[in-house]
Formats: C-alpha cells, sequence, structure tokens
C-alpha cells in the first residue's frame, strides 16, 4: 500500500496487528474515524489505555475484574463450594447470561495445548488444586471446550485432585463435539450445566 | 453480554462502535490485547490519537496529508494540469498503486447521494470547479465508480465545467459496472487510466 502520510500509515499498521484485521478493514476502520468528530478516537482510546492499565484479574477466579476480588466472588448468594472450571473469561460470560449456574468459576486462562506451547504451568491449575487441597471445594464442574486440548486439560487436572475424593462432574454435551462453549446457545448452555454428569462416566464416553 | 468489568464493557462497547465490528469480534480484539505486552495498546492507542489529531487534507487536492501540500501536488514531475477525480483517497492510493498515472489527484471525499444526505455542497466540487476557471486544468480525468451516484456526480461536475472546454474523460471500464473501484486489480486499473475515452463518449455508452 501506497500511503501519502506517515501518520496513517503508521495507524493501520497498528490496527492490522489486531488478530483477524488485514490492512485493508485497517485503513477502513482509520478512515472511518479520521470522518467522524476528534471525540470518539478519544473515548476508542481512552478505554482501550484504562482497561489495559487498569483492569485486574480476581485473584480468586482469575476471571477478568475492576477490583481485586470479583463480583462473583464476594456474592454471599453463590456457592463457593460449587467451582465452574472454564477456559476463557467469555466462557464466564457464556454462562452467567444463562442464568443457570449459582456457584463460582475458576478461569484456567487457556487450555495445555503442547503445539501451542502452553504447558500446565502457563496455566491456573496450581491455584486450583491449592483450592481442592484446602478442602475449599465440594464439586468441581469441567466446562472446557470437548476438544483434544480440553479433554487433556480436565484429565489432567482430574488426576492431580482424584485423591481427594471431592465429586466431579463435566457440562452435559447437548454441544456438539467440537464446538466452542462460547458460541452455543443460552438454552443448551444453561441445560448442559444442570445436567453435567460425573467425570468418570464422561471419560467412559 | 454480561461484563465482569466496567472497563472491559467500556471497551468492547467503544470498540464495536466501528463499522463492521460486532460486540463479540470486539470483545475478542479487547481480550487480545489484555494478553499482549502493555506497549502494544499504547502504540495503537498513540497512532490513533496522532492521526486523528494530526492528519491534514492537501489544500490543493483533499488528499491525506502530513503536510498542508501532499508529496504528489508539490512532486514538479507530476503533471498539474491532468487531474484525476476520485472520490475517496483509497482510490488515490489504488491508482498511485499502478504506477500509470503521472497527473495529480482531485479527492472529492464521496459521491452525490440524495439518500444518505450528500449533495455537492458536502463534497469538494467547489475546489475543482474553480481550478477549471483558473485554467489550471487541461485534462479532467473522471475515476469515480461506475454506480448511479458515480454517474451522477459525474455529469454534475461534468454540467458546471463544460463551457471552459477542456478535456474530460473516463477511465476505461475494463473494469465491470457497479464494483468499487479499489478493489480492482493493479493491471485492469492501471490500464483502464491509459485507455481513458472522453467523458462525453461515455455518457453515450
Ligand atoms: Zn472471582
Ligand atoms: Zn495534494
Amino acid at each position: 500500500m501506497d500511503f501519502s502520510s506517515k501518520l496513517l500509515e503508521n495507524a493501520v499498521n497498528e490496527v492490522s496487528r489486531l488478530p483477524g484485521i488485514g490492512k485493508r478493514t485497517a485503513l477502513r476502520l482509520v478512515l472511518h474515524l479520521l470522518k467522524q468528530p476528534k471525540e470518539n478516537t478519544k473515548y476508542l482510546t481512552e478505554a482501550l489505555s484504562l482497561v489495559r492499565n487498569e483492569v485486574k484479574s480476581c485473584v480468586k477466579c482469575h476471571n477478568i475484574s475492576d477490583t481485586t476480588l470479583c463480583d462473583i466472588c464476594t456474592n454471599p448468594n453463590r456457592n463457593a463450594e460449587l467451582v465452574c472450571v472454564v477456559e476463557d473469561i467469555r466462557d464466564v460470560m457464556a454462562i452467567e447470561n444463562t442464568g443457570q449456574f449459582r456457584g463460582v468459576y475458576h478461569v484456567l486462562g487457556g487450555k495445555i495445548s503442547p503445539i501451542e506451547g502452553v504447558g500446565p504451568q502457563n496455566l491456573q491449575i496450581e491455584s486450583l488444586v491449592s483450592k481442592v487441597k484446602n478442602g475449599e471445594v465440594k464439586e468441581l464442574i469441567f466446562a472446557l471446550s470437548s476438544t483434544m486440548e480440553g479433554d487433556t486439560t480436565n484429565f489432567y487436572i482430574f488426576k492431580q485432585i482424584e485423591s481427594y475424593h471431592i465429586t466431579t462432574s463435566t457440562i452435559a454435551r447437548g454441544i456438539s463435539v467440537g464446538d466452542e462453549l462460547e458460541y452455543a446457545d443460552e438454552v443448551t448452555l444453561g441445560r448442559s450445566i444442570v445436567n453435567r454428569i460425573p467425570f468418570e462416566q464422561s471419560l467412559k464416553g
């Protein structure tokens, strides 16, 4: 691309670093901002700077939060002994959206994937195992995507907590195998949590 | 969407105001930034702020520029009497990319579209007509998209300058009718400029 402005070129380059945004799309987005009032760009850049510099991770569940402990962990009406293990904060959002779950979460921050260089030590697994060891957990619901990496991660965690004899379950798969959790419809996802099955039973299937 | 962080919610809302970016995509982009080093967000927001606040419009051709006059208008090797009329700076970039054109541009900033509330007074038409009146132009090449709005705009301008008896042409349509100029391949677009035809002839077709 032949830019008549270095400022424009630089902005397009930065925007096109975002995943799934090519140069053409980036140019379209930047030109859109140039046509809008300056305030719009100000609000956008301020919101991005703020979230990047100020957002916290809940010390207990690792969900994204504006405070040290998230709203779910501090809610006395939530059952803190029922812990739903998810990959990502988008999964928390998806499950919260169903209104079916009254326990708390544990956000791993991904799943074990040797190909992408993600090992157990890169995920929030140790703090989960500690919770179980300390007797804080009565039931663990595995709600990872049913992909090979998800299954591997489930199994890795299960092996580490097996001896503590807590209840373990996985969400019922009304969702097709291989589908990402976050794209499931609310009804299916809500039902799959209510109808969760013992984890060991899921290993046989 | 149920956000556990107001900062995140705010950032997602701002990003999803961009055209073609839905809430889900915005969330994906913001979460990506949160996983990257803080510098990446800093570079992105600084580049956007800078381009929005500092970029100029060339006083002569209305192309985007970092200086009062753009590099094309100040280039002594370009023929300032051969003016190519385009809608948008993306069209300048597309034509420059062909390497086939040694004249200068006049960027209208859009096309006449009553439906979208864009009239001649919203476009850089008056300054173009002035250039013709002042004898600065020997040939005007109309390079707008061959849509109804493009044709209307061409015709509106043509009527205003007709009496000055300069050469007018439109780019040859190797490009299919209705296609956006900026998506044309370089060879077709380059050839269509070289093979431009007198504007009056294009009215008969
Ligand atoms: Zn929490
Ligand atoms: Zn210029």
